[in-house]
């Protein structure tokens, strides 16, 4: 059972209770993230994430990860575009453990100063493995290109010198103006006693600011292209859009429209481009949302020569998208997108995640009825329509690898016939 | 409720009911993979996966993932050393469905020659991506070093010219000749009738050969050194040694090992290595079983410069590991442990593959009840014992990227004392 209650100082919690499991899942989502930081501070949010671990003023780095794991619970963090969060899952009995090492480093953490010049060499090491990993970095440099000059197109880690200019000064500043009680989340999903949980928030949540922060800068899109050589086996390839956002009215029908064109093995990408051609071993389409825009893109990892092959196609796939959608494969996508909620809502330990972004998206959990009534609705007009729409706008490319054939972004533009 | 049932031919049934869940799980696994492979065909057996998928005499390749996803289901599979997967995830009212999809690929594919071709090219480029993923690549590399000259050393994917040089009639045969009833597990985890599930087994598997297969070769570590420059940001390294096999008596000893050493945020590499001298976003520390052997390794993702001060850290923990194991750390690893055997309990979507890959390795589904008692059966002197025994083994070092300051294998021999 689903619940959703508010702490006196306006900090609201969702409890999603549940007799038959064995663990507790619980966590602060905070509604910041890497879209607050302005160019010279790039990379805070997620330096903050990092250091919330690193001590506070009763318990030390060790003290925090050795509590949790003592009773064989994992505690984590991760830090996106427009949240972070910190959570740990542990066996129900040691939820109290749980939650009071979570509100523990999101009001006492100390930042110390040596503690964070160590992590700022982890951080490199972090930023250094993201650009050694090609289906990571193809991202970052589409959002480059995509979102230029602002939040948006930077990366959540930030280059390795804005994490070394980091200050743990700056960091109490930071999680002090940012980290506010509008903006908090707790969630937990599993077997509590929702009072216990309530009351125990109550008395623990008590030193968060009240005062709401900076807003993030809203998203402008401006696309373009980005080739990075590297010698690698594969070329990587990004080929997108300006999609649609979490609240967008359009939101379901970009989704669907995704799963028809690359989302499945039964999909037009993965026919096309992998089994009647060969070309690829990953091809995929999403609609990869954020709070106020979106990419609608396809991804793919092809070789050197087959790129020259690739491009073309995937245009022309594109082009043909609009005018020929069939009820079959809707349909299809629908079901898919439907079951895909089903079998969501079976795995327990993910319920406090979903939940707890579904409160900072929507002010409030989406029930799965509401969502497969909304995808039920789709018509294919809409999808039509909605594609259009999409591919009328100005492409993004980005390719990385052995990118010498890789076709000009202008005959990308044309092939698209991109006025 | 878990059941095992034998099917007539021999072919071995287990079954997980839970009225429970929205979603049955069920596939076969077969215990066949890439080390029953001869060095002329390495990679067959990754090929006959892919191929599986490629048409029956029934089915088109696009009807079979039409099929499954038209009812929002998912259908997928995988190689590994000592097994081949096929599987699919559907609710419940489709299991028929899925069943008769797995039946029927395992027994009816046609391997068509087109389709094999092009199948050829997306295999490649599969093995490229893999190439291309330093904390892929340094595993394979380990491998070849640790295993020469034998199938366990070599890669799944197999290299490009072998994956070309398979032929329609060399699948069909080894097929034919490897996928026999005594090598097959059906296993099913969901809300099904078992009389419904098992009589629809009995009519659905009847040609699959009975006579056995050839048997994989028996693992001969050998260990040594390999060292892979590429221009990459990270140098990739894992130190290992022999460790231990699945039916080993001392498996959840090494296991617990594994995770005192470098399991957690509270391990000792990870506060060593990462915590108190910021080298490493990534280290940790791992028995990873096979049939008749298992690897002991550390793996780290660290820094040009830094790995010359990593390398002879890893080896000094690795000196005085046996004589310094303290309960505390002990208890620490055996409630993770535990924790992690309720927690996945809880996740019923991953019940028909762990029971599937408990039939083939134990030849009986192990409750978790037996495996809490042998984890809290283990005492200090055993581990200090089998960590003696690892030790005691010739290391193989691997390293990838930057290399140019990592350390010569004969420094690390005399480092780790060994003679």
């Amino acid at each position: 059972m689903i619940q959703i209650h508010r702490l006196k100082n306006g900090i609201r919690v969702v409890t999603d209770t549940n007799p038959d499991t064995a663990s507790v899942s619980l966590g602060v989502w905070v509604a910041v993230g890497a879209r607050f930081e302005t160019p010279d501070i790039n990379g805070i949010s997620h330096v903050l994430e990092h250091m919330a671990f690193k001590g506070t003023t009763t318990r030390s780095a060790f003290d925090i990860s050795r509590e949790i794991e003592d009773v064989g619970g994992i505690v984590n963090a991760y830090t996106g575009k427009d949240m972070t969060a910190y959570y740990v899952k542990v066996l129900k009995k040691d939820w109290q453990l749980g939650l009071d090492i979570i509100s523990d480093i999101l009001q006492h953490s100390v930042m110390d100063k040596d503690e964070l010049a160590r992590e700022q060499g982890v951080i490199v090491q972090e930023i250094n493995m993201s650009n050694d990993t090609p289906d990571d970095l193809i991202f970052d440099l589409y959002n480059q290109v995509a979102y230029p000059d602002q939040p948006l197109g930077r990366t959540i880690l930030g280059t390795p010198e804005n994490v070394r200019s980091v200050t743990s000064q700056k960091l109490l500043d930071y999680m002090h103006h940012q980290y506010t009680t509008d903006r908090l989340i707790i969630s937990v999903a599993g077997d509590i006693d929702v009072d216990d949980f309530l009351k125990k928030c109550e008395e623990s949540f008590t030193e968060i600011t009240k005062k709401s922060g900076t807003s993030a800068e809203k998203a402008r899109y401006v696309g373009g292209e980005i080739r990075k050589s590297k010698k690698n086996e594969q070329v990587n390839l990004i080929l997108g859009f300006e999609g649609y956002g979490y609240t967008d009215k359009d939101y379901y029908t970009a989704a669907l429209l995704a799963s028809v064109f690359g989302g499945g093995m039964s999909s037009r990408l993965f026919q096309e481009i992998r089994e009647k051609r060969g070309l690829v071993y990953s091809i995929y389409a999403f609609n990869s949302p954020e709070t106020d825009t979106g990419t609608f893109g396809v991804y793919a990892g092809t070789g050197e020569a087959e790129v020259a092959e690739l491009l073309p196609v995937l245009c022309d796939e594109i082009n043909r998208l609009p005018d020929t959608l069939d009820d079959v494969e809707i349909l299809r996508a629908k079901n898919r997108a439907k079951a895909r909620l089903l079998m969501r809502s079976e795995n327990h330990g993910t319920h406090a995640e979903s939940n707890a972004i579904d409160m900072i998206i929507h002010g409030r959990v989406v029930p799965d009825e509401e969502a497969i009534a909304k995808i039920d609705a789709v018509t294919k007009q809409d999808m039509a329509c909605v594609a259009r729409q999409i591919f009328a706008g100005r492409p993004t490319l980005a390719s990385l690898g052995p990118i010498s054939q890789v076709p000009l972004y202008d005959s990308v533009l044309k092939r698209l016939n991109y006025a």
